[in-house]
This record gives C-alpha cells, structure tokens and sequence, in this order.
C-alpha cells in the first residue's frame, strides 16, 4: 500500500494569495483546484514532477485546518498515498500493518475520489492520508 | 530548478526507534543511513517509490532540529528540491526566482553532495532545500 506518494499538502489561508508563491514564483504547473463542499475546503494541486502539491484552505473558522493555521501559520500538513485498492479495501487492509483508518467512514477527495486519514498518535506526529486511485 | 522533489524531511529523536515504524511497519526499503559530522545529523533514506523520505536525527541538543523536536515533537520537517546543476549555479539561478538561499555557503548532504536551504519567511512557511545531484 506504501509504495506511491500521491501528493503533500500544505494548510494555505487563502489559495489565490498563495499560487503567487507556487505557481508564479516557483512555477509549478496548476493541474486543477476543487472545493469540497462536505468538508469546506478548497483543494488545489500542482505538478512537482515526481509528485503533487496540494494546496488547503479551509473554508470556514470551524474546520480543523483554521486551527492548525492560528496555532502554526501556513505550512506543512501532511502526506497522502495513493493505492490502487477501492477504499473500503485499503481501510481494511491497514491492519496488516497494524495501522487502523480514522474516522471510519472515508472522506471526499478531489475528482470524485476518496480518501482516509491515520492520525499521528499512530505514526509518530505526522498526518497520513490514503487516497484510492482506481485503475480504471 | 523545481521539478523533481528529492526528498521529504521528517524530524525524529532517535533513528533506530524511528525505523521501527517506517521500515518495519510501513515497510519502506531502507536506501542507506549516513552521519554528517559537520552539522552533526544522522540522516536516513527510504524509499517512498516516486520520492524518498529522509529521517533527521539531531546529534546534539545545540542542532537546530533539536529545539523543533522540543516545540513541536517528531514531525515534518521541511521539502527538498533536487537539481542536476552543481550547488553554486543552483544557488545563483535561486535569484531568477527572487529567492536567496541562507546561509550563503552550501551545506554537506548526504553521499558526498551539497545544499542549500531557503528560508520560510521566503516561501509561505515551509523550509525548501536544494540538493545538486550532478549528472556524471
């Protein structure tokens, strides 16, 4: 399941004044920019070549992303795998590495995907997504 | 200069501890394990499939990356771009993209290379490093 990295995502405050930093001054390549409505997040990806940066911005105080942008500003929030497996079959098969999915429903990602999280306490302090990329 | 990530930095306490969870639970191949005496770091690759992971271990209580694991505990620690000029050319194109790197020297990386880091208040937030891995 660990053998792809689908994107790092970065907490932004606000998507526009941020692609002035990636897309304009770095000129990473914009591949597309979504929001999710359910969660409240505007997601934006761009290309770094061996793999994608996504951009997050919450869309409301409440979600958990504002707070980790008052605690520690903008910056690095966590990374994604992507597997090939339908998500229900990635969530279970977390526990053959004795890792387990939370919370247990998947979320939405971008493109009709989705997605799960494992939170740090099971992986020392950093953030772990799973997105279930499909063959098609 | 930004279209290959070399590596993702994750801050660790002790690099054996470390391992247990990313070479043996996630089951990432190790690639090699190196000291740098200089900046006094052990510093280690696994392999991600399209990106390697780089654990940082302090050696000392005076590293820099000692004080981030005090305030923020084990965690991501900065991205780093890897490019096929030599370091000081990489450095000098930095100024194409109204960027400079700090500090001015270059820094030892691991397997004889060299780096170079840009400084958050430059770049939303997070740490970037350069890494020159001339083509021979």
């Amino acid at each position: 399941m660990f053998n792809r990295l689908d994107h790092i995502a970065i907490a932004v405050r606000n998507t526009e004044d941020a692609l002035k930093f990636y897309r304009d001054t770095l000129r990473l390549p914009l591949l597309y920019s979504e929001v999710l409505d359910g969660p409240g997040v505007r997601l934006t990806h761009l290309d770094m070549g061996n793999v994608e940066l996504q951009l997050v911005e919450p869309l409301s105080e409440s979600h958990p992303i504002s707070k980790f942008l008052d605690e520690r500003g903008e910056g690095l929030h966590h990374l994604c795998w992507q597997t090939k497996d339908e998500i229900g079959a990635a969530m279970e098969g977390l526990s053959e590495y004795g890792l387990s999915p939370k919370p247990n429903e998947p979320h939405a990602a971008p493109n009709n995907g989705s997605a799960t999280f494992i939170e740090p306490s099971q992986t020392r302090g950093v953030l772990w997504e799973i997105t279930s990329k499909p063959t098609e």
